[in-house]
């Protein structure tokens, strides 16, 4: 059995998004580290590190704007050259001043034509670069009752998504992502899975729903959807991270590590380790030095899968079926309870990386060096 | 334009629920109250006074088997005496002992098979009683992660939900309700409108969802949901109440006035006046009396609706395509502001009703009556 | 450092409570299982089953009138012949008919007078039993806005606290329970901490706040509120249950043990272990068995406390001191993540005790006893 | 009584910050509005027009250091002159790099003394520019568990609590503001009232609550916070605003009217009217234009105010004496459902106003004006 677990961890593969490495914060502050990337060339640098100690994050995501290069080709090169590829597209269309009222729902048709151009070059930018999937998530909403019809807002989005599904080639697929809230305070537009689901059902198979663990009302049983997506084979993806309020964009497992364990579970049991589904973080490094933080990041993701592989699944199901409430619960929480730091070390081990990440890490110097290197020019934030 | 929203008020019937004049409460406690009825012909009695001062409450809907009667064609016949009618058929696959563990999403077969053939069983109801829609709750979920399979018990589900709606006649439908938690703390198998609207959505147009207005984690957006299920064609209906905190089950309208206006508006938008949405008040009374709490949650419902007619959509429209937030907050803010209640009462006088139904029925002696001769016997309650 | 982890979880006692062998449910159903206590003394001896397979639990807290008694100095040496105590009582001034409105906050005076009468009849009983603590919980509140004059009501019970904390004995204190809602759902009258410590920090230092670990708001950092009633000297213990909802009263540590984790870190760190908090179980096993529920909870709360207590204090503090955010938290994570099954097994045995409490308890035959000997009867539930 | 309504409402005064007429926005994006002012004197000019629209609105707040200014008693003489007056001086210990992990219970003594200079600073100011109210916001907090010591940053806080304290002139108060989360995403150092209350009860007569009515956890009565801290003589004042999510920061009563009225019957109730309670808006207008934001606020509150008042309290008291549930939630209805917005027109037409102040700022110029001069220079936002 651990060899299936091993053979199941191995093929584990969490994207990292470019944007991690540069300055993060909140409305009230972005504080400034040391060592930032000023470009996305310097941003795949700081990710191959990631990949270098973990084994575990050979891909990178790019945003659009904030990745734009005069030559895909060669970024993707640069990539190769460091020994990670290229992930997922990500499109921005909500740091404009055009987008203050929407982006594709926007009432104005003239935004709503610059917006689905700025998809279909994110498109474009696929094809440059071999990626195969396009992550969309819209800010678009409404702060104040009345300000917008709800309704008219869904065709209007209904529309862009048929029109960037359109564009897809055969091997490309666009990811949905929905937001409870923020930046829009009063409505979203693609508020929850329902609207995701429903949206990307219309469309067809190259349409999926992409689950952001920190974008739910309280109280919403994460697990349940990402159980639920599986069955109805629309689970396309995960934007990892924890919180524990709002969206709160923590370290994945650092608010609950229990609710990752239950993730994970769901998804081994719904088959999804085999089927396509992108695992990507998407985290704020508002305080914490990022590096580190992607790392730990990925190492939680293998920590919670490593015990969800571990729940013995003949034991649950005798359990489960005899209705034996405690039981089936302590066959669940004995994998949860155990300690796998020990079995993903001798993994590391096995693939010639050191045990610890972490100390590797700090070991390496690569900090210091970026910390003297990167001095000058303008670090890359969420706003470049 | 008077003329309009009277005739659209004229139109808009709320179903009463033959529990809410029975006793209810919490886990803590069900507070007795004088005059209870102690069967389904006392419950009909009672709601007929919520129809003879409202004018807008002219259906009752049955619980079985909190309603079984041996003669369902003498209670509809005992209905029609009161000049009230047999609405919605309502389903309870909660209240057995051998639904602890669930109903329909059971692990046990024999359950299974149970909670189906109780639900067959109201679909026969629904032709004994001319009654054309069946309203499908379930209280099923798990207390403990791992004790079921979340996966599995949407296949029984499914399967379920099938069986019913091949049972359904030419002109009956069923209602599939969602709720967030409760009774079950860890899982719901019908957590959302995502769940319900996917199920429905596979079945067929006679499955439709509805929503209760108690049944969203905190911050929810519900006129979203009412606006969306409404574009897709799948909104069925409403149970109204409202709440603080979790399913509070108040009277609709009370926590959060602004908000039922907002549904009501979004219904209103939608075309949902005119589309068959059934309108039915779903609410505990713990501690106020039960007639006067229907009647006043009825008169709030009409309240919502005659503001959210009272919206001037051509200004709205306008500002929205101008893009001016505050213009076009301002226009829908204009008609909730607007005191409604004298156009209400005109209506009612219009229609030979007292103008306050709240105090033509404290002056009618109806529950001293009541409250006098139903004594002895068991009150009614969640449970009876 | 072992020794010192062993004998602080030998000093860990986990008081549980003689209703939690009862009958309990939602409002929508009370499940009866097989061999529940029909009366005070069978709940004592399935208490004892509980302290006698984990050697932590040796108090039993009463709920005053469930375990109304002719004698209570009988059903004291009753408890001391089955190896346990009788520890805080616990009032109930919720389920009278006449506490429709609230207890001491009722706007009647006669039924202040009453409910007060009846927490003065525990104090008596305190003096029985020898228990040193009063338990106070109030359902106060009320449902809908206007209903009653908030600030009142705080006026009438801060009357009936003095009056309770008059009639406390030397070495007597009473222990004030906060909750947000429920079964209240507009205002309750100690709906927080802040209310609860408010009121007690008037009265004196034989007034303590008790932190129920279910009664908070979405998101409230429970830790947070420990440490700061330790700092203040006013915790005086904890009802702990889990909850994934609302008061949803699971197993402690069964819904989010990283948190149990946190609170039993803060309790540690504020000396709480060494300072008179009471540690007490208040849960409903709705659907499960209850002397096993109670087994694997109060295993929960000593795996939790094992691993607070395992927490490297001085790395934690040059980290905290360092600003080393991610260093610190890897601190405080290498405890949660390790496995203290083991550890907690090796005590046991070295008590004379089974390792494995539950596995003790399925093999003991007590169970099938009471199944077979505890037929007629009425069962124990919350109402009795 | 129509009379001592009128008085009540003429007296009641609303402070607008000069931050609200600067730029603001989400972490995503600060959308550029037209016409923003570029230094403290244009806000003021500002603020001023929402005063002479509403007459309601006599003083400004500053935020130092956005409001620093070489010579206050210069703008103290330029409010003036613009017919307004300098409110509350509001500190800033959150925009500074040194800040990032936390500012007076930094772990870091020299960080803490920064921190302290700045809040010894703004007294000055206050002395300088005549002001008697100091607010006093934390963003401070931890991210990740084990980051910090919670309890450790609790005696620093009070530490430096105390030193502004004995700072305070005779005439001079601090009003400390608690915030649930945001920045901080695991704990907050003054996250609810109850940490505020005890802190500001420690200390003594000049230390007060201030209520942000966005700062709370899903759930929580507000209302019934307001009453509970007028009863203690700690309610020093509000910051106004209103939210669906987290702290939306919208305009106050645009999320909740009914809310809003709650609020401000209970400070009217327990006499806060009366009290020196301080009515303060702090909002975001983040797609709307500022100064018709701040405008339509005031009239909020002055609605929500009116209704207040016009709660038949003799009518109400007897209901709820009498436990009429349903009679005294009409009462409180009654008052809310009325439409007061004919008695403010009335009001300002008495007092030389235009009826309306949203149509008289717009017909007024101000906005053209302002959007052809204030061309060039940096615009004010949150960080300047």
């Amino acid at each position: 059995m651990t060899t299936d677990i091993k053979a199941a961890l191995r093929a584990l593969h969490i994207e990292t998004p470019s944007w991690a490495y540069g300055n993060s914060g909140t409305r009230f502050k972005v504080f400034a580290q040391r060592g930032v990337p000023r470009d996305p060339y310097e941003k795949l640098a700081d990710a191959a590190q990631v990949h270098a100690h973990t084994g575990a994050a050979p891909t990178v995501a790019l945003h659009i704007p904030w990745d734009k290069v005069a030559d895909y080709g060669d970024l993707a090169a640069h990539a190769r050259d460091l020994g990670v590829g290229i992930g997922a597209i990500n499109s921005n269309v909500f740091q404009d001043d055009d987008y203050m009222l929407g982006s594709v729902t926007n009432p104005d048709p003239a935004v709503r034509r610059k917006a689905l151009d700025h998809l279909l070059e994110c498109v474009d930018i696929m094809d440059a670069t071999g990626s195969g999937t396009l992550k969309l998530w819209f800010s678009d909403g409404t702060n104040y009752p009345g300000q917008d019809d709800i309704r008219a807002r869904q065709d209007r989005l209904a529309e862009a998504l048929s029109a960037v599904y359109d564009r897809l080639g055969a091997d490309q697929r666009f990811l949905l992502e929905y937001k409870l809230f923020e930046p829009a305070f009063y409505t979203t537009d693609v508020p929850d899975w329902g609207t995701a689901y429903a949206h990307c059902l219309r469309l067809g198979p190259k349409a999926q729903v992409v689950v952001d663990t920190g974008h739910h009302a309280p109280g919403v049983n994460i697990e349940f959807i990402v159980a639920f997506l599986l069955r109805e084979g629309k689970l396309g993806g995960f934007d990892f991270n924890s919180r524990f309020y709002a969206d709160d964009d923590l370290m994945v497992g650092a608010a609950d590590p229990f609710q990752l364990f239950r993730i994970m579970y769901e998804v081994a049991r719904g088959g999804g380790l085999e089927a396509g589904v992108a695992f990507m973080l998407d985290q704020c490094h508002n305080i914490e030095p990022k590096i580190p933080g992607q790392i730990r990041s990925v190492m939680n993701v293998q920590e919670a899968t490593a015990k969800a592989l571990l729940v013995d699944r003949d034991a649950l199901a005798a359990a489960q079926a005899g209705g034996d409430v405690l039981g089936a619960n302590a066959v669940l929480m004995d994998a949860y309870n155990t300690d796998v730091r020990p079995l993903l070390a001798e993994m590391r081990e096995e693939a010639g990386l050191a045990p610890d990440p972490m100390a590797a890490y700090a070991k390496s110097g690569y900090f210091e060096k970026i910390a003297a290197e990167r001095v000058g020019g303008t670090q890359a934030g969420w706003g470049a």
